[in-house]
């Protein structure tokens, strides 16, 4: 028998399936979204980056709809995004602006209506923020203005009458940089030691869906690594 | 000769013909962004609702390229944007959260990219918050994440490197409840002397376009009303 089933949403991207490879080792069923099929899953609900807002969403209900019948999760885990740098001038603003809603914000509002839907009372649904979005970031505008979305709409899940399942949580990881291959080749001469790495995010995740030290609905935690040890910091 | 020039985004909606009005009445040349004309400007520029984000940009810098030549503008006003409920077990979650973008951020990240080139040094750029949007806002939350990306990149727009012509200062307004005809129509039982009227929200504008007490760029400006008078809450 498993441990309980979550649900990742990104299970393809570098944290995802880091995240999907810790939960089944532990014996979760684990279902996925994302562009394509992460094969490690026991279900796997892929959505097309040309759909837009809605049917992306309708494709993840149905999907989930069809992997789950009339079983509900233990937790969701939305860990889809991605970057994009520039500031006001920048000829790729709108682009990027858009390209950055659509991987952060969509994903967090489909997670949160499957989440209504398909997550046990008292279960868990976690949001991909980002520590540097509590602030200005003019180097990356668009990124900063999903991720603050993604930041608001989690104290709003964190307040009475969310239309979550009754006694779940909700929360925002905030890491600051992840230690992932794609960081490693692009901030080659970086202080490593300051990294996340994404086995801590993973076992993070496994628990509080577990219920352990789980914040209180609406946190923003923010992922604070120094000498390879990482704190995090609950607001 | 005129006091200077400045644009509106969403000049056809109750507080953005408030401040057409103003700015006329104090003899300004006024360009006016909406999707009808405000026959009292000076010059408009009609976006179709239909359009999507970076067609509406073209539109808007196509726009103000005729209306403007090489003149440059004193302010920027973006005050576009509307409201709608509803929590993530809503059926319409997504399809509110997409209109709030379209209406809120799309307008504000258009008149950042417009203010990028048609400001003066040392102008104003004024966006659309929203002062419940600092907390959750579980009833309306497709209005609080929209309003939250506008407070950030308020933020990154008073940081350095924000792409804004030298000494351009970037501002939102936060206002709680307007005294507009249509809140009058929906919130007739409410306190009236808690709502902040449009008259002193076009003068605040005014002022701060002319350099008088203008709050440093980057700030988040609340308009907290009590007994008919406003003050100012700056962050």
């Amino acid at each position: 028998m498993s441990a309980g089933k979550i649900i990742v949403y990104g299970g393809r991207g570098a944290l995802g399936a880091a995240i999907v490879k810790h939960f089944k080792a532990n014996n979760w069923w684990v279902g996925s979204i994302d562009l394509a099929a992460n094969e490690e899953a026991d279900a796997n609900v892929t959505v097309s980056k040309d759909a837009n807002w809605s049917t992306q969403a309708q494709t993840v209900m149905t999907g989930l709809e069809s992997a789950l019948g009339s079983n509900k999760v233990d937790a969701i885990i939305n860990v889809a995004g991605g970057w994009a740098g520039g500031n006001a001038s920048n000829k790729d603003f709108l682009k990027n602006c858009e390209l950055m809603w659509a991987q952060s914000v969509w994903s967090s509002t489909i997670s949160a209506q499957a989440a209504a839907t398909f997550l046990k009372d008292g279960g868990l649904l976690a949001l991909p923020g980002a520590q540097p979005a509590l602030q200005g970031t003019a180097g990356m505008m668009g990124y900063g203005m999903a991720k603050a979305a993604i930041h608001q709409l989690t104290k709003s899940l964190g307040c009475d009458n969310n239309g979550l399942p009754s006694g779940a949580t909700a929360v925002a990881i905030l890491p600051i940089t992840l230690d992932t291959p794609m960081n490693r080749k692009w901030m080659a001469n970086s202080d490593f030691s300051k990294w996340t790495t994404l086995e801590f995010v993973a076992q993070l995740f496994e628990k509080w869906t577990k219920g352990v030290e789980r914040p209180a609905s609406g946190s923003l935690v923010q992922l604070v690594t120094n000498d390879n040890k990482t704190e995090l910091v609950i607001e």
